[in-house]
């Protein structure tokens, strides 16, 4: 029967020195993986294109023992990027979402760039080794978020509903990463962002044009 | 005297029969050219990670010829993105840039879209294969010429003067290729996506804010 078969194959008996030595093993594989992952964040903003062996070298952990965690570099970037995303709805999930929809946008934005900023290196690095919808997938709980916000925005008038919210939100995603390459280029200073973002996107979707007066 | 070395190293003499091999040489070579660049462009939009093999083959030319013009992946690329601009260039070229800044600057982003539109799968290629930079100075005309109407149109009043010319251009770029991604994901009609794009551009651009009034 199927559920025998599950236990005989499930439980092993093991000495309770075994399972100690087990649980050591555990616990020194996640402080190498999370070694590896914060070295991976720093080993690509100092050269988008490390390798490998450069994060390995900044982890200072051998070659094989980061194989074990991560089997190739996009492996890596993904989970530096996922673990990256983790950290930010710590973040996320605090700023105030209630009242003028207007504003909680901004705030929402401000608090995102923050983090678009400490990550473009990574983002930049996963954007070349990953799919494109892959990325997106990550980003599905920050994007919605920032959704749920633009459509009570929509439906309480302060958004413009002439346009999907999937437009809007793409279009807040794109102005963002591109206020991120200009920071890198020097173009934009990192603190001006988040301004340069919202004279983009308010105007864009209040769409206060001249053929609309009050609304 | 380095007038004579020159001339000593640059003309070997040669009899009629060779230089008519060599044109025929250079002939071939020309056309191989050309075939491996539209091949890269059908091949890449097949598959976006279609390799140098598949791409010789689309071409039916053998990977030793293929490398004999491109050396990688990467040079292949690039080749096939700087042809497909040149091409874009003879169509923007055309395009009435006079009269109202902003109908000008409609009539740009359509045309403009029709390109993105058409070499989207070999931007994003190129996006993972060269580095940001490279590609943004392979774009320098059509920027020019974008950079020229804003300026231009700031000054006239028809567009915001209180953001750096720069970010609009960013700005455009980014949503444009924002649109180009939606329509890849399905999500937006590319018939549409000019009137998307114009849409978020200008209201961005002319920030007819409630506070603005008739100007």
């Amino acid at each position: 029967m199927p559920t025998k078969k599950a236990s005989a194959t499930g439980s092993a008996r093991r000495s309770p020195a075994t399972a100690n030595r087990a649980a050591n093993q555990r616990a020194d594989a996640q402080r190498n993986r999370a070694k590896i992952l914060a070295a991976t964040v720093t080993a690509i903003r100092k050269n988008p294109d490390a390798s490998v062996a450069d994060i390995a070298a900044e982890a200072g952990v051998g070659r094989v023992t980061l194989y074990g965690h991560f089997q190739t570099r996009a492996e890596l970037i993904e989970a530096a990027l996922v673990d990256s995303l983790e950290r930010g709805e710590d973040v996320l999930r605090e700023v105030p979402l209630d009242g003028d929809a207007r504003e909680a946008f901004g705030r929402l934005v401000a608090s995102s760039w923050v983090l678009v900023d400490q990550s473009r290196a990574l983002l930049a690095a996963a954007q070349k080794e990953l799919p494109a919808a892959r990325i997106r997938e990550m980003h599905e709980k920050a994007e919605a978020r920032m959704r749920g916000l633009l459509l009570r925005g929509q439906r309480e008038g302060a958004f413009r509903a002439d346009l999907p919210v999937s437009w809007l939100l793409t279009t807040t995603h794109v102005v963002m990463n591109g206020a991120a390459e200009e920071v890198r280029t020097g173009r934009i200073d990192p603190d001006d962002a988040p301004w340069f973002i919202d004279a983009i996107l308010l105007p864009a979707f209040t769409q206060t044009g001249p053929d609309e007066g009050t609304r």
